[in-house]
This record gives structure tokens, C-alpha cells and sequence, in this order.
């Protein structure tokens, strides 16, 4: 099984983000992988990375980090592959990831999902790989009508709220 | 009993800050609904209840969102009765659902209340009422006498703390 | 003729930003009047013109500020009608002016548009009167259908943009 | 005994940070009362006690308030005498009522020390009393001794710090 | 030629920052459309685009909006195919365009780019068109080996730079 | 003629901002000079002055600064009179010098005005003064009721503008 | 034993912090020493230390502080040696810090850090001092080489993680 | 010539922003380079220029960014001599290009000067040169007491201001 999208955090602690892009990968049947890579503790080992990726199968890089936020756009710099970037939340409420991920200069873009949006950065990943895999573009419609599910149930719960002059 | 004020928000989670708008508009006799919708996971429905509240019969339309908060300008754009809406602390501090929901382009107006401002949507939302209905009216003179009572009961609390020098 | 909407705010260098409000109202027959007042500099004034706007037959005010702008929630605190702020951009990009009207303590809501969110305010005052008044109401519906226009122009603009791979 | 300051503010639920104030107003002999004023809820109250602080002896002004601040700023606006005003982190960490409290428009100064900074407002209020009030002016000075004692304690604890390569 | 990519912006004042990725697009030969589109002036136009544009065969889309930037997220909600933010500069620097289209909830990702960003975007729609189109791979590739040629051409500029103790 | 306030800078480019203080206080006959200091340039000059500063009969500071602007509390730190700190807006809008004047730590407080608010500082400044001489207190009084001039100038220029549905 | 590191702060309450940088530096044999030392409360020791710590010895000065943090810059305004400069998080999530140490004017520099970023600190004084102390050099090596570790710690973990789709 | 500080950047657009820095340099005669180099663009370059800087005699490299700045970040990860990172304004006033450098992670650090603030990192870099070499030591010596001059001759221009009531 060769993975197809390729996770990569520079910590353990970033793992409780990021574990539901894995979930999400690994509920609609992409093969993924996961690296800690660090733009600034192995700069080697992410070029390496970054320029094998597409070699190997790689169709999607989902790359995370905190504070200055250097690894997405290191590892997009090394890359022709697109690269999603989701800032963690590690220092001012993930306002210096934010800006040091989605600020990319002419060149070298970073597709940047919110802070701590790890689970669509999954989306995001799936709905590239369905650009050319049509059973992924399947997965991503099956998911998406699924999405209103989470609605209904809340109108469920909120049937239930009794007020005096509520009418519904 | 035909509901005037709709209260609508995406998530469960939103309700611990918008129950005290549904109590208020209780308190006062306002009949309302309260509706899950969501400018993205069910953007159908959305355009369904905005087209169709004012024929319903519903005033105002109070809508609360979190994030990158698109609900109650979406709901805006497809209706002529007035949104007020309400931004969520969901991240951010609720800087980010602020700007998103008050920062309307030129044409499609949002009343927006501060950060969980839930109650100051009721209040506005029934001071939008009373335009068309005495009754309403008066409640809202009711409420707005009310508002220094609070502040009576500080200044007999301030009243009972000690001091050397403190001459009142 | 009676005013129906009340436009306030402190200084001729705002009338730039707020002249779009007055044109929109007068456009669509919509009577109202224009006062210089500050929360700082004539709070007598203030207190008594939010005091008497009911009674004169305004049904609406909308109050712009910067800086700090109190004049908003000042007026809101001496009446039961519903008072819009328009925040100035007069410093800080307006972020000041914004924070200074929205984020009102409970109790006492301003319903908030964007920075020199002028028109958006008067095309809220607009749907807040037509609660009353149903040729309002006609007129509100008028401009929201003509909002399409803009677009359609702008569509027109680009089909006339030639690309080698431009397929519109 | 007449109160010299005023400590005015929205709620109990400032007296936290608020009590820093009194307390070192109350160590120092300075006569102060206690007030809860709304801006919002109360406004005749606060003119009125505005405009007449100064004919009942008071001598400076320390008002606090969250949110959209407006309290400092409408209470300088009917006095003659120094408004201190003490920015309340009640939400945004307080940086909406800093600036709703420092930015005020030309014309009307409030005296803005830093966010829930009430010892610094009784301070800086004692400086200003000292100006016709040798008494305070001589515990302005024995405070000011006192402040460098803090730091001297702090580098007895520092002193006990063993390292093997720490030198002092 | 049918259209793989569509640029979408609200008005013709945008035009100027999303030039560059008309360009880009046609300097590759990508065929491409352009479209104004509002989510608040026609919201049911972008739903009906939105829904079609997959079957039309468009395989990215590039939506571009400043202010309360909700073009690209309420797009995003209605298709299965990528979405493209590009955060305009149209008021506050554009943060408030960056923040409402990159902080989408979970389940429907916009993949941002950069404020005023609009080369990068159409250079990650080139990425993601790659995926399935060998012949956009070579391009993709091609343009990546250009970017060095700046740096370049700086450095010539760098070296006609004369200073005394310059060494280079 | 002994000064009275003292108005102090770091640089001739802070001149433009502060000439409203110094033709503020020369209007109502105090006594001021105006220094050039800097936190870093002239420390030792600094402290000299801030020691010296009461015995030379001078009895309320106004220091002016930007960026990481630390003239204000440098010279609080070493003088027991009032100190009011101007953030003169040299980057960021002004913001880092408000923060860097108003946050100070607890026992050392700067009086702060708006950024770029010369003219309050001179206000302020005469508030202070006037607590020890009768005849500042008068001026300060006929300078507060001059406030409402400008605004009833502005209703006289509002009134010229005409409307169909203006109705004053 | 002479210091050639003095980390200065003014509070043990920034002892949490910068610990880290002591126990830095103690890991590598650099002598150093510790001093509480307030730019507003004890200006004098400031500048006493400031003008003796390169003829004592010392080499480089490590200076944190909070809020409008001044100690940093006014240190840096009376030595020639390099300050680090390290922003505490004592309010505003410590951008208030950071700004008051980074945006000195021009003329005197402070290095600045991350917020709480006492670890880089000590490694940038140890990078100062190996550039007149070969043994020095050596240990910035020898920890620069360590810091993969950590990362390939992380993908020991992250190889434990068990999904279906997970292919490493 | 040997040069012992490389100045970097990766536009041509920068050098107005860093030319001070060269200036400086050069009047203090400290041999110097300049290279443009891109952490996106030149990736390859980068590191190599990275590794090797050491060995070619630098003792100090100052790197110039603007937006998402990871230039500095990424040559400190390849590197062991110091890094002095220069936020350039090219949007977001700089904000985002601070964060991006400053806010590194523990093991890396980047000594950061203000916004725009490349004659500041050329007087670091001196003060840093200067622990290996002591005629460097005496140049920064020579600067530090020209700095005062500035002050001086804004002394002389503000004596020249006339006003009636100013006393100096």
C-alpha cells in the first residue's frame, strides 16, 4: 500500500491536533503516512522530503506547525506537489502561525486551512486526489451529503428546549 | 401562536451563549423559534428559511456564528427583514466572527451585537418589534427601567465594604 | 414633514463617510434629519436629544463616531428606539471606533455595521421602519432587488476581457 | 471626613481588581467613596455625579469599565477634574476597553493607565493630589522609596539559586 | 475549449489584484473563465455556479472577496471541487477578508492563500490540475524552475552595488 | 518665569504632533519648555532631568514617544510628579507606542492620552494643575465650555445641506 | 569564577520562564549570573549595572520583561555589549512585551526573542560568546547537532500509531 | 577583504529598507557581502550559502524579510553563527513579517530588530563582532557616544520656537 498523502507535524505535541486529518484519511480508505519533520531541527531531512515526495506516490503534503510557522512553506518551496498548511494554535492564539503559513510571497503558494483545522486539511487533501482518482471523488460527495446530518440532529435537540412561547 | 423572532445557530455547542436571548424574548411575552442551520453544511435550508421567514411571519431573524462566521450575512442576502447578528467566541476571542459578520459589503447590512452578545440581540430584536407594536413597546420601557436596579444592588454591596477611609 | 430616521454625528469631517446614508434615505422618500451631537462635548445635548427622539417621531437613529466613539452607545443608554453605530475610521483603521460601539455591555445594544458602513446603515434603518410601514417595506425590497445590477455590469466588464484562454 | 478621590465603576464584579486602588488609597490616608455608575444602565446618575464631584470636594476621579468603556470618557465629559481611567479585561484581554477608553477625541483627556491597572490609577492619582497637598506629596515619596524593596527581595531569592556555574 | 479553472470575484475594483492569475493561467495555457458573483448581491446565482461547475468541467475554483469575505466559503459549501480563498485588501489591511475566509468550521476547507495573493492562487490551481493532467505537471515544473531567475537577477543588481568595504 | 509643565520629545520629528500642547498651554498663559530627551540616546540626561525635575518648580511632565516608546516611563520612574505619555503613531498605527507607555508595571504609572493626542496631554496637564492654582482651574473651565462650539458650527454647516426629505 | 552571561528580570515571577535559560547555560559551562533588576523601580541599579557589566566581565545580557517591557531597551542605552531581549507573557498574551523590547528606534538595538523564548536566548548568548571563545563554539555545535533528536523521537512515536490506511 | 557580516535578502525591493545597514557597515569599514537568496525560491542556495558561511570567514549574518519571512528561521536551522532577522513592511504593516521571525521555536533562535530596522541590525552585528576583535569593540564605542548628537541638535532647534509662554 503506497500512501498517498503524507502527514507531517515537527512534534508529538501537535499530534492531538492533527489526529483527526489522520482519522478522516484513514475512515475513507487514502493511504497516508506520518512524519515529524522540523524546518529548523533537520532542515535536511525535510528538503530530502520534500523533493523525494513526489517520487515516491506522494499526491498531497498536509503540513502543520506552531508559532513561526516555517515548515509548510520550506517543504512547498522543495515541492510541486500541493501543500496544505494548518497553523497550530502553540503561541497568540495561532495568529503568528496563521500569518507566518498563509503570507507565502509570489512563487511558492501554501493552501492554509484555519488554525488547528486539521480536519480540513483532510477534506482539502481528499478533494485533490479526486481530481484524478474518481473513487476519492465518490468518497468526498458520501462525506459532503453527510455533512448536514450534524444540523438535523442539533434541530433535534433544540425540539426539545421547552420556553413558554417557543412555537416550534 | 406564530413565532416573530427566529433565533438561529449552527451548533449545539452555540446554545449555552444564545439561551439567554430565548429567555429573555420569553420573559416578555415575544413568541420565537429557534432553528440549527448552517451557511455550509446546509446552505439549501439556509436560502429555504431566509426566502421564507418573512412570509411565515417572522420579524427579525437573530443569527449567531462562530469562526469565519458567513451565516447571518447569507441569511441577509436572501431576505428583507432585518438579521441581527451575534458573533461566537469560538476562536480567536471572537475577533475573527466579529469581522466576519460586520464587515458587510455596501447593500446587505448586519445588526451586530457584540462578542456572545445574545441578550443585546433579544433586546434590539424587540426593540425592532416594538416599531410595528405597542405592546412590545412598552416591554421594552419595562426592560430599559429595569437596567439600574443592577446597579443599585452594587452601590448597597459597595456600601457594605470597610474601610479607614473610605467615607461612604 | 416628520423625520423618521435621525442621522447624528460629531464633526463635519465625518459627513464624507455619512453622506452616502443621507442620499440612500432621501432616495427612497424616506424623511430625516441631520445633527451635529458628542458624547464629550455637548453630553447635555445628547442626553436630551435621545431623550425627546421618540416623542419627535424619529424611529430610528443612526450615530456615527470614531476614536472612542461613546456617542452610539450613549444615545442607546437614553432611549427605546434602535440606535446603528457606524464606526469612523479616523485612527487605528477604525478597529478603535468599531470596538468602542460594538462590544456594548448587556443591556443596551447598538446595532453595529461595518467600518464607514454608512449606506449598510441606512438600508438597515430602512428594513427596521418598514416593520411599521409597508410602503417602506416596498421600498426596501426594490433596492435589494436592484443589488443584482452591479454584478450583472461587472460580468459584462469581464466578458469584454480577452485572454488566449479566457473561455467566457 | 470628605472624600478627596472617587472610585467609580459598573459592577461588583470589577471590585476584584478594583480593590487594589482602595486599599492603597486607604494606606496612605486618602479619603475615597465608593460608587456604582453605568454609563448604559444609569446615565442621569453619572452626569449628575460628574457635574457635581468637584463642588463636593472631590479632587480626582478613577473610574473603571470592560467592554466598550465608555464610563471614564462620558464622566470627563461633565467635570473639570482629572478622570483616571482603568481599562477592565472583561473580554478581547481587554484591549476593546483600553481603546475604548484612551482614544478619546480631541477636546476631552482621560488618563488612561494600563489594562486592570488600579494600583496604578490610585498612584497616579495621589501624584495628582499632591500637587496642592504637601501631606500626599510626602507619601507619594515614601512609596516610591518602598518600590525598589520588592526587587531587593527578589534578588535574595535569586541569591539561593544554586547552579554549578552560577557565580552569585 | 471548456474552462478547467473559474475565477470569481464580486466586483470590477478586484480585477487589479486578480489579473495576475488570469495571466499566469493563460501564459500556461490553462483555459479559464471569469465570473462576478456575490454571495450576498446573487446569492442564488453562486449556488446554481457552484453546484454546476463540476459538471460543466471545471476542476478548481478561484474566489476572490474582501471585507466580510463569504464568496469563497459559501462556494465551497455547495461543490465538491477545491476551492481557492483570495483575501482582498479592501478595508483593515485585509485581515478581516484573510480571517473570514480561512477560518472555515469543520468540514468545508477553503484553501487560502495569501492577502491580495491572486499569483499564488492560480499557481495552486495549477498544482492541483496536475494531479490529473500529466502536460499541467510539466508546467507546474517549468514555472518552479523559473523562480530562481529573480533571485538572480537580484543578485546582478546586488553585485553593481559599490561600497568601500563591500567584499562582493 | 518658571515653567511650569514640561513638554518632552525625542526627535524633531515629533515636533508636528506635539505643537498643539505647546500652543494649548501658551493659549491659557502656563508656563512650559520643551526638551529633547531620549530613553536611549541621553539616559544619564534623562534621569537628570526627571530627578531635577520638581525642584525646578516644574509640576506635571508630558513625554512624547513612538515604537517601543519608553521616554514616559523612564522619566516616571525617577520623578514623584505626574507624567502623561502621548504614543506619537511612528509604525504600526501608533499601537506599539500606546502599549508601551500604558501597560506599565504596578507602581509606576504614566498618564496616558490617544495616540497623536497632544492637545488632550495639555488639557490634562491644566486638570493637574489646577488642583493648586484657581486661576488654571478657571481656565480650564472656560476652555471646557468652548467645547460645544465646534459642534454647533457643524449643525449650522449641516443645516446649509439640502435634501428633498432632509427635514431641518 | 567570572559571569560572562547576567540574566536580569524583574520579578521572581519571571523565574518560571527563564529557568531555562540558566539551566541552558549551566548544561554548557557558561558561567553566568542573576540579578533582579526594574527599569522603573530601581532606574539607578539599572544603569549602575548597565555601565560596569563589560568591565566586570561580562559578555552578553540577558534581560526579560513584561507589559510595556523597558528593561531590555534601557539596559542596551548604556552598555555597548549585545541585550538579548526576552518579552514575558504577563498580559495580551505578551504582545505587548514583545513590541515594547522589538521596535526600538535607531541607534540602539535590542535582540529580541520569542515570547517567553528563554531557551533561544541563552543559545544566541552562547552563539555571541563562541564568536571570541573557540570552546564555546564548540558546545553551539554540539547542541545544534542534538537537536534532530527530538525529531526522530517524534517519529519513533508517531511509527507506533496504528491506523488501517497508515502505511509507515 | 574578507567579509565578516553577509547581508541578505530576497528582493531588490528591499535593499531601500536594508541599504542603512551596508551604510553603516561601511563607515565603520567592517567588511561585508550581499546576496539576494530566497528561502522559497532558492531553497538549494540557501542552505549552501548556510553551511558554508562559517567557514568562509562570516561571523555574522543579517537576513531581511518581508510576509511570511522564514528567510532568517530557515539559515539559523543551518548555521551556528548568529542570525540577525529584519522584518521588512510589506504588509500587514510588518506584523506578519515579525511574528514569522521572532517567534521561533526552542533550539533556534533568530536575534529579531524592529520593523524595518536594518541600522539596528548592523549595530548588533558590531556588538557582536566586536566579543572577537577589539577594534570593532572601540568603533561601536564611538557610535554609542555619537548618539547623543541627534538629541543635542533637536535641543538647538527647540530653543528656536517662540511662544509667549514657553521659558526656554
Amino acid at each position: 500500500m503506497q500512501a498517498k498523502v503524507s502527514i507531517i507535524m515537527g512534534s508529538t505535541s501537535d499530534w492531538s491536533v492533527m489526529e483527526k486529518a489522520a482519522q478522516h484519511l484513514d475512515q475513507y480508505q487514502i493511504p497516508f503516512e506520518i512524519h515529524a519533520l522540523s524546518a529548523h531541527r533537520t532542515p535536511e531531512a525535510v528538503e530530502k522530503f520534500a523533493k523525494e515526495a513526489e517520487s515516491r506516490g506522494i499526491k498531497v503534503i498536509i503540513a502543520a506547525a506552531g508559532m513561526a510557522a516555517h515548515l509548510p512553506g520550506v517543504i512547498a518551496a522543495s515541492t510541486n506537489i500541493p501543500v496544505i498548511g494548518v497553523p497550530i494554535n502553540a503561541s497568540l492564539d495561532g495568529i503568528d502561525a496563521l500569518l507566518a503559513i498563509v503570507q507565502m510571497p509570489p512563487g511558492i503558494p501554501v493552501a492554509t486551512v484555519g488554525i488547528n483545522g486539521s480536519l480540513n486539511a483532510a477534506i482539502l487533501a481528499m478533494q485533490i486526489l479526486a481530481q484524478g482518482d474518481n473513487s476519492v471523488a465518490q468518497s468526498v460527495k458520501i462525506y459532503a451529503s453527510s455533512l448536514k446530518d450534524k444540523i438535523e440532529q442539533a434541530n433535534v435537540e433544540f425540539s426539545k428546549i421547552k420556553f413558554n412561547y417557543k412555537t416550534n
